[in-house]
């Protein structure tokens, strides 16, 4: 990490497959608009239960963004 | 919630009235910019005291907003 | 508080009215199959947003039930 | 705030209304003695139960004073 | 989420296989006896070493469930 | 700690003795109805005051039962 | 609890013998000058070592105390 | 503090110096485009290690800014 | 540490200069009045910010001092 | 668990492929020197981000080890 | 405390007797191999049931040791 | 950060100066034993005082070290 100043985002990723997926459509999106994304923190997991099973996961991460 | 992404933004509303009023003033003013606000959480409950009485009272919220 | 044993019931009250409202209606659940409810702690407070405003509030309470 | 020094006096207003008027009762029972009583922060939101309603409300404030 | 009380139970799943199963594991088993079991949210992890390899995954969830 | 479902239960012990006749008797009233309960966690120290002394030990303890 | 106000003290006690001797001193020594010390709340727990030896037992207490 | 609104940046500043160098950066920079930077929080401090010796500063805190 | 009570003070300290200076304040002011003050320990740090520049620095620190 | 003394050492694992896999290199690595590794407890959930994707995993564990 | 460096050493320690036993087992241990021990902080109380009773008390302690 | 091993070590630095002496002290000692020190986390800042004054910073970290 060079001396440079950095912003964090926090993004809340869903998905219906797993955290995993959750949290790599989080940064992707991110990513769109915050070409220099740097590092991601989980600070929650939950979810989603429908019908007696896990219907969606839920994944909140602070995005860490260097800034120009 | 849909399978989208989600960005938690932190606002502090203040109001002379009720804490309340400054968090129902802090959704409004997010809403202002941002269409999709869905939830909030509370973070912080503060205040301000004046001639022995609250002055004012400040609540730091996390207002989720679906991005496009 | 006697020299009794207590469990603490985890409920979450919403209401569109106001936190206090969500706390009271989670309290008075309880209490229709808790005889003993003796207190309650807040553990969280959220809501939900549409249309820019709160339309819901959510208050966590721990409620403590005497156990006979 | 000036450069000044401020202790922090934890204190619990109890209320049969509202948190809103335990926190006051709070302020207004300092600020007889602290007459610099600058700003609050609620640290724990608890209360007690009778005949399934709430009863009553406890909020526990640091209350900010200037010292001279 | 509508205007209904939630009941929040925490529940400690196991498995051999992943965290995601463990999960699973505890959401299905509320799941039997709480028809209307809603979110969950997880609270710790944790797990068995035997020979030196994870040999358990062990899951802490609350999971939110309406009440009638 | 078998591949099996756990759910925790929180409970209040309370001694005029001491903290641990007040988690032993949580322990025991917990077990009364349930038959496998596995492990506890301490989760809060607290107590009443009478006449300057200790009047009575009040302990929080989760309790891990195993769930069949 | 009465509609009171309470304050909170934080003190620290200390024991060559156990936790809760060091508790007891704490509570001992605020009702001296406090009449109206009606609970405690343990926030930590630490201690002295010393040959090899728990030496000093250290109990740190938040005091209620109501106010006149 | 008015009765405004305020957001909350999260955002890292980075130094070789020190931590208030560091932090002193992570204020410039956000004052760059936030005209109305009020005040801040430390949230966390770390840094690098380089050949045994610190080799860089990292603080992070909020910022809060009033919004128009 | 002896045998002894201690009471914790909480004071925040502030200074245009440093967080240093800020809590040399704080410990200074409490000494005033506390001929035994012996330890301190750094509950929070924050800060005023004006024209783009820290203005000022604020230190809550929790100060320990013996009791007779 | 034996009446056993188990020490606990915090280690970081780190993997391009998942947290799963982070976390057993973490744990394979610690039982090379430590025959007696018994549990593990998830402390923290970090990643480095490269080219808007997810290019590592970091979990930091903590190692329940028993000593002789 | 003299200007020293002190290592932090995170133990449990366990006992089917008392908290205090398990907390002064885990000290004696580290004493073995550790000669400057100098203080230690309760992180976790927790432990095991059995028939329906306590049958092991478990105390996580962190032990500062003098480094030379 | 390579996908690399780390151990984390939690040590406590003391100085008559400063906080970031005393943190400074804390990383060369553990250098010199650690070749691979790569970076620290403040955990807690705490210190002496002696005749009213701060005559002891101590910094508590976590030093994080790459393992082989």
């Amino acid at each position: 990490m060079a001396d440079s100043i950095f912003k964090k985002i926090q993004v809340v990723g869903t998905s219906p497959v797993s955290f995993a997926d959750a949290a790599a459509k989080a940064v992707a999106k991110v990513a769109e608009t915050e070409k220099k994304a740097s590092w991601f923190e989980v600070v929650e997991l939950r979810g989603a239960i429908a019908d007696g099973k896990v219907s969606q996961y839920q994944v909140t991460v602070n995005i860490g963004c260097k800034l120009d």
